[in-house]
């Protein structure tokens, strides 16, 4: 395949994405025909069945492309950064940047995620669960790194998606705080609510030149 | 009515609410029939029509009583309690410790939250409205209590929510910690982090004898 129909079969399939993910999120992937799509996209069936054999397939190119996507952009970004909390942040930047511009597929993914079987199941849930151990890890290096104790980092981990993921029901981007600010907001909260105790001890002894105080996250 | 049968009448009705939940929060409500209903709970479809008319006042019902408990039991809970900070603390304890024992009712709140129509709609979603503004209001308090500077109180609210209520996708009382460590781990990343630089001015200052630090949320 030329680079020039490699680029037209990706941009067309992203728009088919695009457009089920709004669908799916709206009626439901049960509720949703593959002719509901070829309506919404202008696509006729023998179109749509040239990117995917089934509804089913559809989805799963969906949520693998999704997390794909935001894992990819996430490890691209934190190269080369040693902080762990910067890291962090990084990460919730690039979450948020790019659910709050892909709302529909964050809804698809957390209501549909069982409704793709298999291998196709499998192979999402392996990505998703890579993701979650950056998480976890980069909590883990915070943790011993700042003497973090007594927190449970599986309860801390899938607070911080628990916080991030639960936009799709109430952030409204015309009327809430920008998605910069959005993204300021819960990393000061979530960060230094990780942090707590530590926090004040370090500043209370001024160990600060031992503490890798991520400043950045108190900046307005 | 008389009470023994009012009691009756109310015990049968929370046995169909609950394998309802059930039901649907596996297969989804529009995938759900009330034939499913009846198979599952044992009972006909004129014994299930006693209580409702349609499937829509069955999906009602089972939110209308999920937001009514919860709120309720935590209005009951911190009546007479003055600090906002340990206010909030029985909030999350109340919160999980309904939706720990009614997970699929959670999921079922999340997912079908837009499948009531109308009246329905409007009257859930004032019930829901109210438990938002118990929340964002006892965070203002907090806030002005404390000094807490340059936080987003709906940011805030709803990050709070998400902690809590994305505890369906992950939580396992079979491997987790228990519902108190949950409660315990979720309150101190919050708190502390909502509180933030207030509680590491404090501490910095000596003012803790102004500071009504919530030390309950620390403990282990």
């Amino acid at each position: 395949m030329s680079n020039e129909s490699q680029s037209k079969y990706d941009l067309r399939l992203v728009h088919v994405m695009k457009t089920s993910a709004a669908i799916f999120a709206e009626k439901g992937y049960h509720s949703t025909s593959i002719r509901d799509i070829s309506r919404a996209t202008g696509m006729s069936l023998s179109g749509l069945y040239y990117y995917f054999a089934s509804k089913e397939e559809l989805l799963f190119l969906i949520q693998d492309y999704c997390f794909s996507t935001v894992t990819s952009d996430c490890k691209r970004l934190i190269a080369g950064v040693d902080d762990p909390a910067l890291k962090l942040k990084l990460l919730v930047e690039n979450h948020l940047n790019y659910f709050v511009k892909n709302m529909n597929e964050m809804k698809v993914l957390s209501h549909e995620a069982n409704s793709i079987t298999g291998d196709w199941f499998k192979k999402v849930n392996s990505k998703k669960r890579q993701y979650v151990d950056l998480v976890k890890n980069l909590l883990g290096e915070i943790a011993r790194s700042q003497g973090v104790k007594g927190l449970d980092l599986r309860v801390a981990a899938f607070s911080l998606f628990g916080m991030m993921n639960w936009i799709y029901n109430w952030y409204d981007s015309r009327k809430d705080v920008d998605v910069s600010g959005l993204a300021r907001n819960i990393t000061r909260i979530f960060l230094s609510g990780f942090l707590g105790e530590a926090l004040v001890e370090a500043e209370k002894t001024g160990r600060e030149s031992h503490l890798e105080r991520p400043v950045s996250v108190w900046q307005q």
